[in-house]
């Protein structure tokens, strides 16, 4: 395992000759020693993805540090590149929303617990009260915010305002039963990740294992997307299917259904925490 | 493995008390002696579905056989069951409906040729002359039944022709492309087993790689079912999936997808054979 | 689903013609109507195996109760049955073995928190301390049951002495990191589940994932067994894969396989609890 | 789909600092459009080893091309790299070995003739008559060579002047049921593919399903791996599993796993046939 920071580059474009030589070029120059490179053509789109992880030169100074990703901005800038470059030298911040299943939730606090997910998690959300005293012994923050005199609108804007406040990178929606509005999804563009009980997209929307009973499906699934204004249908990250039979009633499928949630959610987070995952259109490249 | 004529005898029935000791005691005085039995009772629909496999009294006459038939007609009978007997001494008649895609028809024959499944295949249909040489190098008759002027009715006639006069058991559409209309379906319920190409009920319809593909989904999928008047909405006797990521092109979902439709496709079939399946509303119970 | 008090008959014998009809008239004599009936036969080794889920006739007393399994076990001995009749009145006991390796245990009783196991955990014992308070803090009891001066066959007896003391009917050893003693285990034949992190018999021994590794497979897994005198040669419950690459370091089998390793686990337990499974030479058949 | 021809670079190099740099600024230098690149290194081994699928120039000349390929040569060998660079002019040569089973060898047939593995297929060897007419049929071109008077080293002798002889870039043991000697193995090494009809290293050997059956394993899987010198040890292509049960006989698990067989097996060539395997110490990396 590399002791030096590591840091992670992602980049789109239009895919042009000369570009992958170029990047190679500048994080050799950067004194950069690659770790995984990644790269994929959409030929139809005609677009260029790449994700590099690489160390940072040892013994590197803030100020050369400043200066590194200064330099990558101008390169990236020349080839009209969308670009993120990522320093792993602070953990991203991770607010996980919640209502009444813990299952997925407190799957996550396992896997950050153990060493898992590398990031903090300052709190959690409900707007329900009934998983706080499961939270709080685990050691995690807990905040109510219920839903007040049937005011969306302002829930969502008190939770946005936490948020923001604390300074959160990534909201993670571990079975959260409201439909979150536009105004709240829209500023979490690709910073908000939801997991959908059900291979999407069959059976979106309410009650997916009991739509899947009545159809007789043979595997049920899980999703794990990025939110967007349209319900059930944003970037798909991650999905998982297992096998059912006759004899497994709806109960049965919830159950089922629960593993797949827990570890389709979980990694998706990981991912997105080692900045594998870009989103374009409304698909994504995974660097798995 | 048994040497006695084997036999199968399923049932659907309102489930009461006492159904289960009556069938097998039938069998037992019947002196047959049961090699796997499976219940299943759907408890919402207050509805026991069993399949028991025995074998029939070694040296058993054609007399005899024939007042068994009758005596598990009358039981069965007495408890208003639903139900039927077959008795392994005639292989069932399968003929195969193709068009141009040649992988899921080839691989039936191949598993026929291997002895894989035990069946007559008197003879496949197609409405394109294109796989006649493909289909008759390796020994089965090949019959050219296109769509003439349009007139896709007059066609379907001809097929239904040839099928109940070679006595035909069972049609499956291997990548049959054409939607079969009411008329030509109805006498066939049950008896017409299609491969659709998608993890249903996602992607039903037309170009189910494409719609996949634009989706951005992480697994693709088929779906065996037998066919209904409503299209891709009948029930799902088999299903499967694998994996994709964003490096599969459409022809890459499609080149998977072969395997996936080879497989779940030989599955529902070799089921059939074997006296698996119970279709009830829209599912089936497929005692595996 | 049924209110009536559920009872599971289990039941190992010599096939022989009748067998069959005998046990289902035995339980329709007995009032009791079946829900699942899953039998087997396994040719070669001539031996029936039958699991029965019923319900017992509502409003049966206690002393109809016990003349009931009376009649089960008269009928059973004159087949020369094994057999084992549970009724659903009492949970089960189980207690948890674990070392320093936390997520198949926590995963075990967030199960059983969550209403997915259906027992009791009276206490979990380690040879560490380490666990103390991840177990505390989620209400469970903790018992520290240290190695004193390398004296493992004391420290064994001990452990011994609390499951027979606290009436334990299922002891799982979720990642305890011990070889027992064929004294400890035999006593606990069959009652005695472990998680291996392998595919068994691929990698048995210590070190799997390193072996794994170092093999350079494509798949990893993990197993669930009986516990027997012979290391991780016990009778396999349940076993599960998922896919791996050479970009996957020990530490992501680690990773991986700790998924594997708390789905695999805790189907076997659950298996048990609903007692699915009938263990026969070295093998099992579980009814699913 | 590019219509430029395409090639593939693969190379494993000791990793240091600038080496995905000059690659990239070469293949720029040539006027080479890289389509996909991937790198992986092994930090245990210092080993770093990359695959770039590229276009080559419009309109190049044949003595463009003959100086690409030196001055990759030159650069490749600056870094003291092994390098491989292949240009999709002319297809790989593929010869398959058989016996008595049919199924992977007609599969991968099938496979070729509909376009799916890019390669020819000038001839099949078997050391029994059997398949003759299934091969025949089919249109390709089977010759018998039998192990005559039990001299296998002349056979085997006989079976390598002819891949020599007709420039064989690929051996193919389709369920061969031979063991090769060190004589035969040694020259083809990495270029000699088998399919093991086992999860290995679990059954390694002969009767892989039988040792399976009587382990009373939970899945049987298949292994596609390149031949060396010690039976079953060679390193590892590609692998899959299914799931069996209780129910299953040795003849289930071999018709279930005839289906893994065709499919890992026609996986592992296809990687190979694409350039995506390269092969290291005991262990293959996989750009898939």
């Amino acid at each position: 395992m590399p002791t030096q920071p590591k840091a992670v580059l992602r980049v789109i474009a239009a895919d042009r000759p000369g570009l992958v030589a170029d990047v190679a070029n500048l994080l050799f120059r950067l004194g950069a020693n690659i770790h995984h490179a990644d790269d994929h053509i959409d030929a139809e789109a005609n677009t260029f993805f790449q994700r590099v992880e690489f160390a940072l030169p040892e013994g590197i100074t803030a100020g050369e540090r400043d200066r590194l990703v200064e330099q990558v901005g101008r390169t990236c800038a020349g080839w009209q590149m969308q670009w993120s470059l990522r320093l792993a030298d602070s953990p991203r911040r991770v607010a996980i929303l919640l209502s009444k299943h813990p299952h997925t939730a407190l799957d996550l606090l396992l896997r950050h617990r153990t060493g898992e997910l590398l990031c903090d998690i300052p709190f959690l959300i409900s707007n329900h009260p009934d998983l706080e005293e499961e939270v709080s012994r685990r050691g995690y923050r807990f905040i109510h915010e219920p839903i007040i005199d049937g005011d969306r609108r302002a829930q969502e804007q008190r939770i946005h305002a936490r948020l923001v406040e604390e300074k959160i990178d990534l909201v993670v929606l571990a079975r959260y039963m409201q439909i979150l509005s536009a105004d709240f999804v829209t500023p979490w563009k690709e910073r908000l990740i939801n997991i959908h009980h059900s291979f999407l997209p069959a059976f979106a929307g309410a009650e997916p294992y009991r739509q899947a009973y009545r159809r007789g499906v043979k595997l049920i699934g899980a999703t794990s997307h990025f939110v967007t204004t349209e319900l059930d249908e944003g970037p798909i990250i991650a999905q998982d299917v297992t096998r059912v039979s006759h004899r497994d009633r709806v109960d049965d499928l919830v159950r089922k259904g629960r593993d797949l949630e827990r570890v389709v959610l979980a990694h998706a987070v990981r991912c997105y925490l080692e900045d594998r995952i870009i989103a374009y259109g409304n698909k994504t490249v995974v660097f798995e």
